[in-house]
């Protein structure tokens, strides 16, 4: 499969269109939410909200509401809840890997240092969980909370396990699904809640939010170590540079000839984070010659597939075509 | 007034007494509430089990739940849940610190890095609101993400402010009444609130955790720079080795000869928390010319009887001479 193919799938923001208004309001709403009387964490809170991403947790909250009627105003409340768990997690990744670059922007922690960025997480953890507690909905607010139970959970057996090399896919898989997928999961499980969903198709808004995160997922990694720079968006082999552990690597280090597994071994001994990644074409060809990369994006695509299929239960609306439509979004980045 | 005088005040075990069977049932709820099915994360859990403290906050919450009838057994989650908050923040506060030791033990940052401190810290935060969430009380959940939400800001506005030179006291409490007192308030607001208080007692009794905290601290901090190393159970002058400015400090700043400020302005600009604390007989001798100490303790003893007037609307109960006796403690040690 030629991965330079080029598909016709939307863009985001074409899928995301059903939510336009919704992600505008959210918008002001996270303005209003976050504004200090302190100068100082006003000028913290307007960096967060100047350097945002693309808002897929909000949407996916937003497009399974409307996915199943639409119901309130309060999902508007949970997904900027879910958002900033979400900018709270990456703010301490952050520190964690000392980063100092997030969204072509500065990091928190490259510009106020780790204290103040451990605390600005802690706060916009704290903020979201006000907001939830707000609604007066505690299924919504047990479900972000389990998933951010989850989150750190994985985080710290990442830390523990992730860069130590191993052949066990259900330790990745099981990281991941914790750190990405169950706040996608919850995201869309609490969209439809907001609209008064019955449970069996709450549950399987939830079932679709863990497939597409986990196929989101085992996709980004797999480009990671592939991917052409403009395809990516980041630099190539970072995750081989800091020594982490994703499913590519994995089936190559059950699968590949004896000879590639040992060069793979000794890259990933050697990573430390402080030299430069390995050459790119050395990497992709110890893969590529045990499949690796097609092996995973496989499983991405098997996930996606996994997801459209839970959109079954759904009737027919725009919200539904462009849940669909992130389905095709993530298995072309598969291809 | 003799600092050295000894009272007849209770420990805090006498306190404790009438919910002594409350902290030993949480004792029990948080083991199984943080088993971890992971063995890294379950002796990270363990560690932080066996380093607990002295349980103050769990101990307000049962109290204020029992001075108000008791209720049920709500109280028992709330008071776990506040206390995680408690722990999650400082386990941060220690890697904001780079401190190597918390309650005699190692530090988590100190024996397994930042990047699990941070981690864990995140852990233990959404458990906590986990737990919230599962107990189908919004006002509660409301009302301790509220405290989070507060102490983050102040811990923010403390790393911003808190270590230059001022003369302006709001700034010091409105740092502590949200670092400190919003979370002893909200355990003991929440703790009415599992008894099915009425509104006005609910917020008599946070007004007497605001007020208490506020005298804990203002105490907590006064004594740092005063107190023999055996009475405060911490090294001393570690405020003034960190330039960290409180009441004593601000009051010494504005109040002291010309001669005595310049002095310690040179001794707080020197600050750095690497060379040694100055001899605390000249900082002591600074402050004690301007009456410095006994300023902070005043302010101190006014919190502590402004908390126990708000006692005067609780019926008697074991509960409420408790409660009463924790403001003796505080004073005791304010004097």
């Amino acid at each position: 499969m030629d991965r330079r193919e080029h598909t016709s799938v939307m863009d985001l923001a074409s899928i995301f269109a059903p939510v336009r208004p919704d992600l505008d309001a959210l918008d002001r709403l996270l303005g209003d939410e976050l504004s200090a009387d302190d100068p100082f964490v006003g000028e913290l809170v307007a960096y967060i909200l100047k350097t945002r991403g693309k808002l897929i947790r909000p949407a996916l909250v937003c497009l399974s509401a409307l996915a199943c009627g639409g119901g309130t105003s309060a999902r508007l409340e949970v997904a900027g809840a879910v958002e900033l768990i979400h900018v709270a997690s990456l703010i301490h990744d952050d520190v964690i890997d000392a980063a100092d670059l997030r969204r072509g922007f500065a990091s928190v922690n490259a510009i106020w240092g780790n204290q103040v960025a451990v605390l600005l997480g802690d706060y916009l953890f704290s903020k979201a969980f006000h907001m939830l507690a707000r609604l007066h909905d505690e299924s919504v607010a047990a479900s972000v909370s389990e998933a951010t139970v989850k989150m750190s959970q994985a985080e710290i057996k990442q830390i523990k396990y992730g860069n130590t090399p191993h052949t066990d896919e259900t330790i990745y898989f099981d990281i991941i699904e914790g750190k990405t997928a169950s706040l996608f999961s919850a995201a869309c499980r609490c969209g439809a809640l907001t609209a008064r969903a019955s449970e069996p198709v709450a549950a399987a808004l939830a079932a679709f939010g863990l497939e597409w995160g986990m196929a989101f997922q085992i996709t980004d990694d797999a480009l990671d170590l592939t991917a052409s720079p403009e395809h990516l968006g980041k630099p190539i082999g970072s995750d081989i540079q800091t020594g982490k552990v994703t499913l590519p690597i994995i089936h190559a280090l059950s699968r590949a000839s004896k000879a590639d597994r040992q060069r793979l071994e000794e890259i990933l001994d050697g990573a430390d984070g402080d030299r430069p990644a390995p050459a790119r074409e050395e990497v992709e060809g110890i893969l590529t010659r045990c499949d690796a990369i097609e092996h995973a994006l496989a499983a991405a695509r098997a996930r996606a597939r996994r997801a459209a299929g839970l959109l079954d239960r759904l009737g027919e609306s725009p919200a539904r075509e462009s849940l669909g439509a992130l389905v095709e979004f993530v298995t072309a980045r598969s291809r």
